[in-house]
């Protein structure tokens, strides 16, 4: 039985003894790469909200939701400060959070599965802007092949491995039932994939230097109906 | 300018000055649900693993990625101990989540935006198992009026305050684009709506009664491909 764990909390995950905990590598922890992300959605965000130059860190923490102490200590740790009773330069924060989570260097991914989960994600606006190009579908359905959605072509499994190579993808996002997840991830890994973005409801586990992102949906769902029961 | 704050990290938020903080009310944190809910699918994933009746912290610690002192800390802050050096039983653990976690009391819940996301939610086969039943879509797109996806109906976003009164539903799951989010999110919360789940590629605020969850969906991403940019 193939096993996985050593990760942080909640879902980016790598094999046991695989590689050094991300801090040991002098990486950043997932929980503050998402914090980072957010306050970057809020500050690149142009709807209702006043876009001045300069922003507090009370309003970025107020706007994603944190202690604003959390906000300066974040930002202090990429190199940005702020200053006092002024604030952040926006450009400043969104340039210096682009540059430390590498939105600049391009990640070409594949999405297996083409069906509404695989098209949604191919055709969110805001993936272009954190670097990531979707370059091709994979699908068992053969009235499927040779179709585009949201500008790429879907190719059948079968081919797999002979087009991630030729594109040059390093990156998966598995939109397949559960029962063929692990199957399907088995063979990205051997076409050279080397991150899984894992939407299917089941748990795949890979080998050690393949990264995998388990994305469960219901988990933003639980939270939020706990809450709508508990206020009835 | 309405503002929004007070919420533990990441997300579900309500008004500043709303109501108590979770934990002062007795509720649990938003981590707390999340580790939850991730124990919880580990322990009904019916691929590969071995399914046994009793199963170790360890092992559910090792599924969902944290520190088994974590796995048996909060399982006992829902009741559930285990037996040392044997682990806990299955069905106690999954039946003590779901009662904690209000799984027994169906949610009746609408999706606003009847394109491929709207589609992809409808269509995700794990909902039911967390009370969760769409019963309706809204969509401003004529074409759409009166056809079914996932077993639901399009009604136009007009008639959102009648049908949302009408069927009793309680909770709205926002796919709409992010320039008319708030808009609609306005009329949800009008039409009697008291939770949103904004899939919205933006942030929205509401009453201090309305509970919002922002699912940015490239929060996920972007801890991955930092890891996979770094990696290389």
């Amino acid at each position: 039985m193939r096993t996985a764990g050593d990760t942080d909390e909640g879902g980016v995950r790598r094999r046991k003894k695989a590689v050094a905990p991300a801090e040991t590598r002098g990486w950043m922890k997932r929980l503050t790469l998402e914090r980072l992300t957010r306050y970057y959605i809020c500050l690149c965000d142009n709807s209702s909200r006043s876009q001045s130059d300069v922003v507090s860190s009370a309003r970025i923490a107020e706007c994603v939701g944190v202690d604003d102490t959390q906000v300066r200590k974040d930002l202090a740790l990429i190199g940005v400060r702020g200053r006092p009773r002024v604030g952040f330069k926006r450009g400043e924060v969104i340039a210096a959070i682009r540059g430390v989570l590498g939105f600049e260097k391009q990640c070409k991914a594949v999405i297996v599965g083409a069906g509404r989960l695989g098209g949604a994600i191919a055709e969110y606006p805001g993936f272009a802007d954190f670097g990531l190009s979707i370059v091709a579908f994979f699908d068992n359905d053969p009235e499927k092949f040779d179709t585009v959605i949201g500008g790429c072509k879907v190719y059948s499994t079968g081919e797999m491995k002979q087009v991630i190579r030729e594109l040059g993808a390093r990156l998966a996002i598995l939109t397949c039932p559960a029962d063929s997840a692990q199957v399907l991830a088995d063979e990205l890994v051997d076409a050279g994939i080397r991150a899984i973005w894992n939407f299917a409801p089941t748990t795949i586990v890979t080998p050690e230097d393949v990264i995998v992102g388990n994305e469960h949906v219901s988990v933003g769902l639980v939270a939020l109906t706990y809450y709508l029961r508990r206020s009835e």
